[in-house]
């Protein structure tokens, strides 16, 4: 896991078609000021069973309301046997219960958007978000607990940005959000994050 | 996990819906003559992805053909969440390459039919059935590979039943079949296996 | 693990300087009728105490009184490290309660007597040894724990042999014996098992 | 594994008889300026070779050159069995090559003077020093990797004291030393850090 310096881009916002463990959808604009780590997962994806996941559940109960965890569910192949019903299902006997978004789907692409936006490689995938809402990390497999530990920890006990709160004044940051300093995270509709 | 006696009863018949891995169905009564393993599981189940399913592999690997290893798919939670086309992507992704069959539902009952008539108490469980078609042993939960490989040593050490190319001379031994000595096993249409 | 027919060779006798976990010495010859199992081992080989000896105990606890598991110290690298002294430590401290023999060194020969005459090529190394005292299997490294549960189930369900009680007429069975069917143990004094 | 705050009391100084891995004696006033963690272990002790010596190793790894890792062999039981000559050959065997001190027996006391010093309940123990001197975390037990990843990284972002390079100007300093700051470590003649 390589961690960016304090130059990082932007993180794109999420596209979440269907929000679970949650009753309100959440985006990295409203959680700006906060440390996330998204976990992005398929739940018929082995390593993400065996590693990725525990993984999530460990440095949530670690960090507590420090750290926001969030999974997506980045489903690029077998579309037909990972449903929302079957991804609850799953959630609930693995006792998963971070809020976990379903990664929109688009135009018969068979990767989704959040996915192709934040540019992850395969699942299991794990981004670290700054209080700023920069990509600080990213990592496709598997990560060490010393490694991340050390991570979140740095960007835990980074500054907000002073004017956290007055991130989106137009109230539209359910789906998009510019910030004064890092800039605007790519619009949900014209853009994959892969270059055009 | 304790090994029956040779009195052991006739293990009832397999109802399946639907099988994987496998061009043909496959059921007990045409298998008499062979051991065969059958590891139940939910797709779901956290126990049997971590212990029960790799544990057959390792039978199947170690044991080779002399042991017939099936997967018995007994969804009797979350059902909408375990249809066929996931277990399908399921065994895809896990490598399982053993026969698998759907156990088969009926009436509105969440248990299905096979995992009623062999008394299952839930998932992960396992069943040996010897040459002669009776149920040897049977376990819910984690088995460990020392005791379970010497019983699978003592049941493939058994002779064969002498009349075991006898046993159908009808031909309809895809269903059911009786067994001059073991006695026959419950038909598939009128009963569950656990007393009327 | 590959075990070996039955017309296995005599399994030479243990030479051993030492007991810990029995109040008197054990051969190979005063055990016979039994099957046993020999864990040689050095309690600073990393693969020993990871590997070797808990499997070893898995023996012990699953087969009960059937089995006899002996643990061998066979030193052959940094002897002055691994004195009685450390070994009766180690054996408490990892709970290990099944007789253990201080294999003996002689002539200034690094390797000691037991470990040239059962030819290991090192630690840990499994051998087990059927009712009539002859070796059927052996192994150096990792054997896995199904492979293992088959093959010591087979071993006793061999019938003893009908003589097993005259195998030693001559009461000197602590240190040597012949069987009528299977021959004599290569002589403490003389051989190493190696071919001279 | 609780962190102290950053008005924790000064590490007593290590009192080693004998150096491994090493060419010269460390002392922690020595390494004043840098993050040390010390693994308090004693070869024989079952959880100190299946967890705590591992986690060391894991952290020499992770941190490189930022992070000093000690191994401090805390014999307090089974004396004559771990010598130093059995510990060299751990270490070989074990490959274990961050420096390990021989913890100091005196006065016939069966617990080791450091040991004693540091207030530690047994093996394996983890403490962490901070860059001025003071005892920031100690574990006996078992720590999770996440949450000492996240405690190490916040002692290495911490500044240096200013007056690093003057901490020691009577040069003595492999056997005690004074801070300006945080005071002086209990001398080795006259306290054991219990009370008196």
């Amino acid at each position: 896991m390589t961690a960016t310096t304090d130059i990082a881009p932007p993180t794109p916002e999420l596209s979440v078609d269907r929000w679970c463990n949650t009753s309100r959808p959440l985006t990295l604009a409203g959680l700006r000021g906060s440390v996330v780590a998204i976990e992005a997962f398929q739940m018929l994806c082995p390593g993400c069973v065996s590693h990725g996941l525990p993984q999530a559940q460990r440095l949530a109960r670690t960090f507590g309301d420090e750290l926001t965890v969030i999974g997506l569910h980045t489903v690029f192949e077998h579309h037909a046997a990972m449903t929302p019903v079957s991804l609850e299902a799953f959630l609930h006997e693995y006792r998963i219960d971070f809020p976990v978004g379903v990664d929109r789907h688009e135009d018969g692409d068979p990767t989704p958007v959040t996915m192709r936006r934040l540019g992850l490689r395969g699942t299991p995938s794990l981004v670290l978000v700054d209080r700023r809402g920069r990509m600080r990390a990213h990592h496709f497999g598997q990560v060490d607990d010393l490694t991340l530990g050390a991570l979140v920890a740095r960007l835990l006990d980074e500054e907000a940005p002073p004017t956290a709160q007055l991130v989106d004044p137009t109230g539209d940051h359910e789906e998009r959000a510019c910030d004064p300093e890092t800039g605007c995270p790519v619009p949900l509709d014209d853009a994959d994050g892969m270059g055009d």
